[in-house]
């Protein structure tokens, strides 16, 4: 089978998933504070302005700007004190020409006013008089009523993932529950006769579950609602079962192990037995990583992720990180957000990806990576680790001291 | 009393913080899945050795790597095929001088093999005999015992904020629970006479509460357990009430508003009533920022925030989310991990330190960060904003075209 299909880059995969998978739109209205890390499920417009009304900026004066149009130190505009704004109050009345009421920041601009005159600029002359030092302009020290969120404005698109300044301001439009995107639910099977769960002891040529455990907390941060659904061995019918089950109940399905030839085609056949469109691709141009099968099942991913660690989570992050996030393959200029001088040289094949696992540090003024070498097989080397530095398909290396692109794990 | 303060750089804060805060060290145990994100509480080490034994990292054949020494296509040397390794098994029997076991990827070696033959470089002649082709040293495509991690080694220290290859190294040396430092609890008041709850319309006059909002997403991220503690008049009685049952019930306060002089005042008051030692300081050289007030309470760090959101969220970030994600104030060298070309001059005052929304893109192979200008009371700047870019003390500005710190929110 793995003849029949030709590695593909990252981004072909991704073009070839997406034309296939239907992540589905189904939302759910849930409380304000459990939207954080949610991704919208609609645009949000703001029914009124925000603030509703011209608000002072500073401690002082709500005036009329004209009134102190030329005032100066040695020749001060004098306004008559007849009124006091009180917090979250409405000013009881208007402010006329001539006229100053005191203000405190935060406070509501009387009918008339449109500029506040900060204290450190009036001298007062007794409790109904104030000299104003310097002139201000109309809008001076004032958040205008709508210049935050405009009444009728889209304060969110639907999409995006919501974030602490997001729900403030959600809260500022008075919305108390939000419709976010449910969770994709995210199946994670372990395949593998040689392979234990984390509370039994390995008896010899053993080893415990890793890779459900990561691939878990992986799933988690992404913001999926993940299941782990246990270990299979490497036989044809017990896997299909087992996946046939995981695709009912999940909206995306995660099957890791099988790292020998000839468990790798048994788990390959059985993802093109599970339904149609069935098996995308069989292996990607990238290391580690390389031997990823990428299937869509009825409109849901399902992938076949190498047994090491290591590159089953670097192709997770690649391929399976942006659908559980955005719901889709968007493109992201900031996947690989941070620019590290690299410590050492390292080799790469040209027209292959590779990810190479960084210690992260600053030295005078800049971040370096300094790669942690090991086989794809040692969880440790991730452990170790601080990030993932892409050296780009068209290079065939970096040396020490050229920069790279990494991305925080 | 503000007058007492000088205004500190937020290291001294921290310096001066960290001198009274007593976090605690409570710790509970929780199952392996709920671990991720949370402290460890202790250091763990492995009990045996991952993997238990000598594996196999191709599909091939286990040799005595001396056997193979010379091969080569013209003269492969020729081993004897006396057993199979079947995954998840112990070898039924040792290695002699001159034979091949049958191995997959994965398989543990039998006793006396000391590396393996990949596949490719091995002729079959019949089913009891192969020629290799190519030689392999001691090691060659094996995994040793111990490799990944060595019995009796720290595989993670206390203090390490669990990320998902950290799951999966846990479950690698069998922990299926984990000691972990309980998350910090944090109280939210907001204070001020003109604000009010999401879920209602604000009067004239009135705003409602973005703080709490914002304030609790940015804690939640930070690992803590938030809870929001309502609003509360300006008033010094009520004040101190609320914030007394708020430190007797959590571990750090929050208290934003009152950004007049007036209630800055009643608010610094209050702090400075609540216990020993209370307000540390009262204003950071920063912009947004500066009318912060420090306090610790019985080991338990109080802040008074800023009114302006923008300030709120700049301080939380800068003096509360360490405290909440290490315990402590630690050196971060990735705190600003994202080196930006700023797209348009911004002046700063030397002496005090500028933090700039900035909006990120990515051009011609680099991250530029555009400022979001508008007054910090705008939580819209905040939401266009995609991260924080710091202008040092030392400086007096940035051109457009250099080079800025950001940090990702």
């Amino acid at each position: 089978m793995a003849e029949l299909f030709q590695a593909r880059t990252v981004r072909e995969a991704r073009e070839l998933l997406g034309v296939h998978i239907k992540t589905g739109r189904r939302a759910e209205r849930v409380p304000l504070l459990e939207a954080l890390g949610r991704r919208l499920a609609e645009d949000v417009a703001a029914v009124d302005d925000v603030p509703g009304f011209d608000r002072s900026t500073m401690d002082g004066f709500a005036v009329r700007a004209r009134d102190t149009f030329g005032a100066s130190e040695s020749l001060p505009a004098y306004l008559d004190i007849t009124g006091e704004v009180l917090m979250g109050c409405e000013a009881a009345g208007d402010l006329e020409v001539g006229q100053a009421w005191r203000i405190p920041t935060g406070g509501m601009l009387p009918p008339g006013a449109d500029a506040v005159v900060m204290i450190e600029y009036t001298e007062e002359l007794d409790d109904r008089t104030i000299g104003v030092t310097k002139p201000v302009a109309p809008g001076d020290h004032v958040v205008r009523a709508g210049e935050d969120i405009a009444a009728g404005s889209k304060v969110l698109p639907a999409g995006h993932v919501l974030r602490p300044q997001d729900l403030g301001v959600l809260s500022a439009v008075g919305l108390s529950e939000v419709s976010v995107a449910r969770p994709l639910r995210v199946g994670i099977i372990s395949t593998g006769d040689e392979v234990v769960e984390p509370h039994e002891r390995p008896g010899p040529g053993q080893v415990r579950d890793i890779n459900s455990y990561a691939l878990y907390g992986q799933a988690v941060r992404a913001g999926a609602q993940a299941r782990i659904c246990g270990i299979v061995r490497d036989n044809f019918d017990l896997l299909l079962e087992r996946l046939q089950q995981a695709v009912a109940e999940c909206d995306l399905v995660l099957l890791s192990g099988g790292s020998s030839v000839g468990t790798r085609d048994v788990a390959a056949k059985v993802l093109d037995t599970l339904g149609s469109p069935g098996v995308l691709f069989h292996g990607i141009s990238i290391k580690p990583g390389k031997p990823t099968v990428g299937a869509v099942v009825d409109g849901k991913p399902v992938f076949g992720l190498p047994g090491h660690p290591v590159s089953a989570m670097v192709v997770f992050n690649l391929l399976v990180t942006p659908l559980l996030k955005y719901g889709a393959y968007v493109d992201d200029p900031l996947e690989f957000p941070v620019r590290a001088r690299l410590k050492r040289n390292m080799r790469s094949a040209a027209g292959r990806e590779d990810y190479i696992r960084v210690r992260l540090n600053r030295e005078g003024g800049e971040i370096t990576a300094d790669p942690v070498l090991g086989k794809s097989g040692l969880i440790s080397t991730m452990v170790q680790a601080g990030g993932l530095a892409r050296i780009p398909a068209d290079k065939e290396g970096v040396e020490a001291g050229e920069y790279v692109e990494v991305k925080l794990f």
